[in-house]
């Protein structure tokens, strides 16, 4: 499968899960302009215009982050616990997914102030719900890492952006996440600094 | 189960699921004070304070419109279909719960005619798609109505609150989805006028 990605974008929590779970794939960026790097127009293969796409052997294209998250899972049949487990699992993506992701717009786009004072409090809200959701687990959902642990990496990584301070087991989870060596391969194969 | 709902909230979904699927539920309303009808404190039972949720037999708590949905289509066996279709109906509930929910709130919370200016660009955009999606089929993904549908009767439901008006295809096909007995049942017992 074929996972199109921008550097850097939360397209990043998709390239670590595939690394975490070993599935085979291959990467292919999009420009600004929205070609492909492989020479398609991305609006051709996602009308929403929006990473990540996820381009499977037979042509078929997923789309929408969380949902791509849970197809790597089952796909391989890891990174998703059984039960319960998989109903938070998916409880955290929907969360970070609507909540959260939204609430940086403010911040990518350059809005308003306003815009950014109402954003700052919701996600400082929202940090301190995921904060409590940790505790002192090494993973958002204890011992093993799941696909909400590759989301709130990248939701964790675009914190600063806001101006909004992590707190301090959020930022501990971060930094541990970082060293990861899912998290140090995809940082290389996007090009980024870590 | 027991859903726990605000009156014409985006819960109505999960009203109309319950509904269709037959499975047995109670419903619980919450009042703006966040009490709810039995007397607990909403904030206790989902920190984040929005609705919907939902209460299982055994006491636990799912919350996210999106995931609700989807437990109420594999609890009952219904509403979801297998395969691709499957990933098809849980990218339509992330694309609505992330692009478009959150592109309602300058309406529901009036804030600046800028933000409002902003969010109806998107909104149009956004019922383009599901328009070409929708296409000429009775519902969103064919013959078979599914919990996509449930959210999307809610998306258009509020879309007169946006200023934008429906294409024609997505306003006659809320029309029809507007005289099913599951919709006139759940808009009675949420005491809504149809």
């Amino acid at each position: 499968m074929k996972l199109i990605y921008f550097p850097a974008a939360c397209s990043l929590a998709d390239h670590i899960a595939l690394i975490e779970t070993k599935l085979a794939y291959d990467l292919v960026s999009i420009d600004h302009g929205k070609k492909t790097a492989d020479g398609r127009d991305f609006l051709a293969i996602n009308p929403k215009g929006y990473i990540p796409a996820l381009e499977l052997d037979d042509g078929t294209i997923l789309t929408e982050n969380q949902v791509i998250l849970a197809y790597i899972a089952e796909a391989s049949g890891r990174l998703l616990p059984e039960g319960i487990g998989r109903w938070r699992v998916l409880e955290a993506l929907a969360f970070m997914s609507s909540e959260i992701h939204p609430a940086y717009l403010p911040f990518f786009k350059d809005f308003p102030e306003v815009e950014k004072a109402r954003a700052r409090q919701k996600l400082a809200k929202s940090f301190a719900i995921l904060e409590d959701q940790l505790g002192d687990q090494p993973f958002l959902f204890g011992d093993q890492l799941t696909i909400a642990d590759c989301y709130l990496f990248w939701v964790l990584m675009v914190a600063p952006r806001s101006g909004v301070t992590l707190p301090e087991r959020l930022n501990r989870y971060f930094a541990r996440l970082k060293l990861r060596p899912s998290v140090v391969r995809a940082f290389a194969e996007e090009g980024l600094a870590l």
